[in-house]
């Protein structure tokens, strides 16, 4: 299942050390004004060897787009976008081929499929999130056209809140051959109220599946989330004024569906499992080995996480969106 | 979008006040025991009427097998269940025909489709899950001939954890004509690794779809969950040793795929939406009036959320199994 | 796979010989009046026991609405019906529990499954249709609010097409204990240019999908058909004019979308399985034995399949207006 | 709707003279040896300027595998193939800008979309089938290993059934600026019993809906097809005797299912609708203009459809025997 979506639906492709990764966005409306040029500042934002925090991988990670745009608009027919691999370093992996990393995919892989491509994590590489964050930029003109925006920001780093005492803790881990985790927060504004299905097809269902469906995240909150736990319903419940709702405990949505609100996300995202510090693992023979993870990777990747998340947000409402409007022409 | 899974598919059906409510399961395999029998004690976990603790409306929740069952084994062909609606008092809900209750859908239906039956909540009414605990039931049979088994727990009420207090607090609340909320947490044991798809399939993501798709859960967390954000990465990643993985804050779950570990979701579940208590809300023309929620409910529903999440964890996993079963074969 | 649709989405259940049958319509606009009484008479036209010249199984074949409707009107949530089996004679079929009926699904079930209701050919019955005619009643509601009329005609039975010859030829396949096949055809009036999708989706491939999905369908052709084997394209092609179209051997589809022109679809019907003739045929150890199948059936299933193909067409379309409606306003 | 199939998915994308058409293939299990050697003999039978009497547009037609597939193998995750567009002579195609040709998809898609891509038909190109039989050159390396052929043959042209008179017809049509249609049959051998199922998802709705899916397509027949209209069911059931069915009128196909005899299916195609005979047509303003259709097209496309019947059967029957692989085992 490399398909994602009902409406605006986007396939992916592609392994770290393959030729190239991308994604085939097809139900996207005609006449989106739509080039590289849009794409491209997404995929930067996502991509290694900008910061001396985040792996030194260097990819230019540029986009080309192979099909659906005619004179400068979408058509209607599938959009192709590829990015080629270009630094991939697969001989640091070599050791990887015989023995699974603690907290990855490589013993699970081995179990399901019985063969994986071990270099660089292969498809569950944090690389395979290119083609979600081409067609995340794509969803988010077309969702900026209906006055809807997301956006996301880091609330925690291991503990921490603030900007310097986040470096500060990444810096620290790093030099430690260690990793962290945190939290991150979307917000959507500008949603109309409707959005969203009530039973299976409930928006913050499809947004939880769709947050979890990112590596290394391991919690999904709306709203309050687990907050609502501890409290009682007269304070939970968002009483409705004049002017709207008097507060947004519940996120945006309300059995499952828009209220119109700001839609309210939180994530919780695991420290990167590839560190440098030795631990105890199998190898493909059963036996017990010590492993230290090579490669260039991120001590923290929260920060990357962000523009992948935003993306997967921007792909649950603009695909509710189209869903939403069948009905408002058709009842 | 009633419609729940890939393989082992469900389509539920059915409002509050309405005639009946059930289910139609679709791609169960052929030759599996089945009769009512196995499906009404998963029913009567869930029905209301059980315990001065919850609603009071008197349901029997009668279960009936209109197809798909042949000298009481499943043949391939689709199974659909009924439930007829025996104790709605509509009368009830007349006032809330005009008036949106805080916490609930009432607004968001009006927004979305511009009609809603306004009696107990409709299709959004806690009632629409019987359809997902019959089949859910159908779905534990087929696990257990696979020696898979799904059981949940209450975690916490309001903050307190243990039996006594949890008790104290749900009749604290109901006197008070308020509601809590709760943590549960669902284990699923005997899971063979290999289930689950790497990237938008992950077996994490459509637990979390699950689970969030049920109304009043605001948070999913899978293993660690958010403890993970604190936490370095050399504590967080689970070692292997000859025995299998020394620790399981993954819980059960790598790369979206399934280790062979137990699997452990929690959910936050919020305080019930209808209370007594006087709030301000809107009616349909606009203006702030007051509200108090009458009719028969909750004022905790974690215990009757239990075998609600345990059904769709059960569906997954139904659906994950025989999606992985194609590969068993066919490489 | 028992559900059929994108957007208007039709779930069926039931057997020939068991408690019920029915389907669940989900995705069906709201606010559409809806009662009983618009199911009951495509039903009635499908129903045995109302020809000399068809099978006299005596069956009211009343359906029940059970969920989705409120005062009268679609809400938008998902609408189950049942129709309730009365005259079941299971004892006629004793023997075919052992024998596979030459041109019939038995064999094929038996293989697939390895068990079959053998019960008037439970699943693969032709009473498998009433969910299809239940879901198309509404599905023709929905249409005729829009414009659009479906209709069908029997073209030829046995190579007859005057009515009077077409009655002599059923007469005497029955009289000898014999069945014939012969050809109807499919008319809808009034779509607008525009449904359908350009490639895998195409107008004309559902529709060929929907009518080689009824039983005793072994032929699908659409507008001109088969005959444009024979022509030259200068013939074939259909000029446009100031008023439309010159011509319509497209059968007002082109390039899988359809070009506001009447659709038109041809289907062949083969001779019914069941015949009293006596024929060669396996038993379930392999034994080659005679069969001579007894019950009640028809001697041509043409004019009783034409209420099914009209719901077929009908369901087609109303997905394909759903589908498109998307785009009317996203764009 | 891009995407075709269920556990064996493709999604193609590209138009005639954009950069590149591809598709990606989803769900293919793991371990099948594969690399570009496997899939570039299809594409030379179905690429043009290879035969006097087909188009002398020039195309290698290259085919590059981007992602899937390590040391040799398929991975068990998307395998993307591309091929590059080379001899695009937009120039010709100027005309049509504004002009509908008769018998194509010009004028639909200007009232679908109200934007199209006009060069050399766009998406709804012939080239378009390049991803379909990419992916069907893997469906059927899949199908060899479980035993299943696939192969396709002329069967008239114009009427003619002999090769000499079928040249003679295509040299002719296409020296009076002119095109022929004709008939094709595909023959699938070595399928097991099981395969599709029994209501929706009959075995011949999708080979139906697979065929008619193919631009130029306007009929499709199984089995005796057609000629069940005027036949006796004594004559045109297959009685089954000790070795199997003494006759295949079914085509091999009962109630859906596969039986174990070859699949035989009949498709009528269409003169090609790109001629140079003026026709009369409108142009995008509502004038009634004269029309020759320049550019280099086939004459006759009925010989170079036969690879895309072939790969399209071939990824149906790939995908029911996924489908059918997860009730061999999990039971």
């Amino acid at each position: 299942m490399n398909t994602f979506g009902r409406n605006f639906r986007i396939t992916t492709f592609g392994e770290s050390h393959g030729r190239a990764l991308g994604a085939v966005i097809d139900g996207c409306p005609p006449g989106i004004p739509l080039d590289e040029t849009d794409i491209q500042p997404l995929l930067d934002r996502r991509r290694p060897g900008t910061s001396p925090l985040a792996s030194q991988r260097q990819e230019a990670d540029r986009v080309e787009i192979l099909s659906g745009v005619f004179e400068g608009k979408t058509t209607g027919t599938p959009i192709a976008m590829i990015v080629r691999n270009r630094d991939a370093q697969s001989e640091d992996y070599e050791e990887l081929r015989g023995k699974f990393r603690p907290g990855h995919a490589d013993f699970t892989f081995q179990e399901k499929y019985g063969i994986r491509d071990h270099r660089g994590g292969g498809r569950s590489s944090g690389r395979e999130t290119i083609g979600r964050v081409a067609a995340g930029a794509l969803a988010m003109k077309y969702l900026a056209m209906h006055g809807v925006t997301v956006s996301g920001r880091i609330v925690s780093v291991h503990g921490k809140t603030e900007p310097a005492a986040i470096e500060h803790e990444i810096l620290a881990a790093m030099n430690a051959g260690d990793s962290v985790g945190g939290i991150a927060e979307l917000v959507a504004k500008g949603c109309p109220a409707g959005l969203g299905d009530p039973v299976f097809g409930k928006l913050d269902a499809a947004i939880a599946g769709a947050m979890m469906g990112i590596g290394a995240v391991k919690g999904v909150e709306i709203g309050a989330g687990f907050a609502v736990a501890g409290r009682f319903g007269s304070h939970n419940n968002d009483p409705m004024t004049k002017d709207g709702f008097a507060s947004n405990h519940a996120g945006g949505i309300l059995g499952g569906i828009s209220s119109g609100q700001d839609i309210v996300v939180r994530i919780a995202v695991k420290p990167t499992a590839s560190i440098a510090k030795m631990q105890k693992t199998r190898d493909i023979h059963g036996n017990v080995v010590d492993i230290s993870v090579g490669g260039r990777h991120d001590p923290c990747i929260v920060p990357r996480i962000l523009p992948v998340a935003e993306a997967m947000l921007a792909l649950v409402l603009a695909d509710c969106m189209l869903e939403q409007a069948k009905y408002d022409r058709s009842g």
